[in-house]
């Protein structure tokens, strides 16, 4: 499992080259991406030598988020298709086969009828990537405060998700599997090990403060092996049913942390050593 | 526009042949069956002689009802489908080429769960009616109080199932568009010749009582004609805009009418003709 | 049936507002255009100026041409998608709701991976157009010498093409039904009348000289009523069954017409005339 | 990877329970079905005690066989499906997750018409068994005489039948690969890794003689090691990919074998542990 970065967390690196070298020179092999990033650093350097940069320092693109708005008006989702596309090619030229997209847990919409709409707009999206290589990956989101924070229920169980993907119903849509999630939904190593490696298409770990699991916010997440959830857990039950992709950070905090870049990195760094080497991985 | 009959409102005419019978007796060339009681008839009959005997009454069996319970659980909807492909092969050898259900507007269920799992389960139905050369004809309910019957809201309006038959995805999948909730949603002339014909699979005609809007109830119904829908508006609708298939009445009432089946097998020709004639048909 | 125009064999009409200037003018609603065309025009005028033109003059943009290269290799086909959908986005804008394209009747390739390419890819297409509104039109192409100009026989018969687009299996394709192939497939009115109108998205008409079957070419058409096809029949069956878009001429032929664009305009409105009276239309 | 026995090769072994009971006996832990021979099965025996018997013997059912029949008629194909809908019952009641059919690779119906309605037909297997939780995998055939045996070539490739399944769609579609195909169609483990594991529903593993490769026959099989196929090599691609299903032989020969089924049996259990241990399995 490739040890992988996005922004949250690391403070401002800089650009997506400066990104790149910083994770490799901190232990990572994956980074994350924004659509147009990519597209200008394309544009800017050509796709052979973003490739080859990338190559030389041993990072992939783990993902690009997904810049479709699918949750607001039919008007605003069909008019961000022109950049899906756009984001697409430049993944595709970049080498990174994932696209990715998180689920609220509450609407102010009517429930059933927005469940209809985005199980249409988000199987559009993934008919968009295919041509190119590119899986949609789905993150449910666990924590409680965000289930009662606008009007309706939603979705945010792993089951639950794992039958809308279903609904969706293309081949290359699969699960953001973040460990926050995974805890705030009580989960267990029991119900990683029922998944098949080929249901995720990328994994996400963050750690949780030692709060009733009701209280835990989702903007208030520590660095792995820093709180409570059973990292290592989560590690051995991926490893165990095969899954090899990338398992990437994403600190999302109440405000800007005060260390600087570097030290976030190496924070990072040592954090993915500890909950790596807690599950007998390397 | 073939006048239809469903069992509903003409009192207990026997046989799936006696009320193919009577059905042509009175004017009518069309009538709904049970998959199961096609099944038997043929089982009894043979296939040849029953569609002989529909051709020679000039009678088709407009639908069959979709036997699957899509509703409840996993288990209860799967366990059904051997009985859903019997339905469908017996519906093929009678020539019938509908399979319909009803949309309750309300549930007990989460909505975005029972839509997810519905819209799936639906697609199925659609999939293995399909090689049957049948469509299945999915009925928005609009009464009122159903809306608040159970906890959640559900879908019970015309664009609202339109989009769902397209977030359910399949070629086969249309409406069944019942006059009914047509004028419990508030809908008008307009909202019909918007449609394609292609989108409507099968009709109802119903008309109900002169009560305020919100009070009308589902299974209150009167014969086309004799309440307060504008009945040649809704069929001039689907004259204009192309709809040639069948036109069914259904009159659910909250205790048994009184009249024998010949009395009110009369009244139904009586008044398709009453609306027929205003609609400028025939 | 709104009568149409393509740019082919009309001469030089010039740009797409003076082709939308001619087509009124000789009594035709709707023309054909290019994607790139429109996406130019709506850059140089705005959509609602583009729109507000096309509806003072009464024509509509019956097709754009699919301009993704499905034939060849998978290299080029994806490199055209964004094209694609800046075509959609396009015709969207202007109020076209038909994208079409043509299948010749034989290939270099081996036939059984062609066609599973080119099953995905059209698909692909349909997918993509969708979101806009926009349907697929599939043209099957019928004159005999072109099944045998290249090394395999591929697809020229209407059942077959049918047949492909329900294996292609979206909800928005279906075919470009032109008299031409009709005639070359020696198909008859019958065979017209089996089809719902929903199968057909788009119409062409042309005529063919009076030589065996076997020898008509693809592209040497004669203007509607001055060859040997039963066109009378051919609208009759259209109309039969509730056909009620743009039937479009497309006067391929081996070199340049010799006359001026206004003879062959009042040729093509003289044309149209005839075959629609004796249709029995208008 | 779990050893596994087709009937082939190893004699009349008796009945399903007996043939698990062998399985079981000489280290297998799977075994290929029919459906029906299931259904009886589970109808003499009751669903409960079929899986407690298969528990207890440490045997799986591996898969059973695509009865309905893709490849004639679309009448005989229909008339399959009830069939199919009772195999999946019986199966999914079994536990067994696969159904499986073989391509042969020449046709001799036209090439592409057949590969349009094959694509339709083998979707819709795939659809029906989908409720049930049941994969349908596709078997490649490589073998060069059987590439001329009919008219029109199709499809015997790895990479034909992974972009096939692509175009059939469905989520639930993948690869029975069987190393015999593999070596026949001289592919390497470069072309096993480039697969991801969750494309191969089920491995088959066969020897093949010393021959000039496009002499080898299909129905000319070695046992497991006694050939010239690098079986080490295929299952170290299968591992290294994270393959963890079931490998079954499937020793398909000329005339029936002559030693008895207990010889058999001994020497199918030899062959596997010599090519696991060769591949540094177990």
């Amino acid at each position: 499992m490739i040890k992988g970065l996005t922004r949250a967390g690391i403070g401002n690196v800089g650009s997506i080259e400066a990104f790149v070298k910083a994770a490799a020179a901190h232990g990572f092999g994956a980074v994350s991406a924004g659509g147009q990033e990519l597209e200008e650093w394309i544009a800017s350097q050509g796709a052979s030598a973003v490739r080859a940069f990338l190559q030389e320092h041993g990072v992939q693109i783990a993902t690009i988020g997904l810049s479709a708005q699918w949750r607001t008006t039919e008007e605003e989702f069909v008019s961000g298709l022109g950049r899906l596309i756009q984001d697409a090619e430049a993944a595709a030229a970049a080498g990174c086969t994932v696209c990715s997209t998180y689920v609220l847990p509450s609407t102010d919409h009517d429930a059933a009828t927005f469940t209809v709409q985005a199980t249409r707009r988000l199987r559009t999206c993934a008919q968009l990537l295919a041509p190119y290589g590119i899986r949609l990956a789905i993150e449910f989101v666990g924590p409680h405060h965000l289930r009662t924070r606008w009007k309706h229920p939603f979705i945010w169980g792993l089951q639950e998700t794992v039958d809308w993907i279903d609904a969706i119903g293309e081949r290359n849509v699969g699960l953001l599997f973040d460990s926050y999630h995974w805890y705030t939904n009580e989960l267990g190593v029991e119900d990683i090990v029922r998944l098949d490696a080929s249901q995720i298409v990328l994994a996400h770990i963050n750690d949780a403060p030692d709060l009733p699991i009701a209280e835990v916010l989702d903007n208030d997440r520590l660095f792995p092996g820093e709180g409570v959830i059973d990292l290592a857990g989560f590690l051995r039950g991926l490893k165990q049913i095969g899954y090899s992709g990338v398992v990437a950070q994403e600190i999302l905090t109440p405000k800007p942390l005060e260390q600087s870049s570097e030290q976030l990195l190496q924070r990072s760094r040592e954090a993915f050593r500890k909950v790596y080497t807690a599950a007998g991985l390397q």
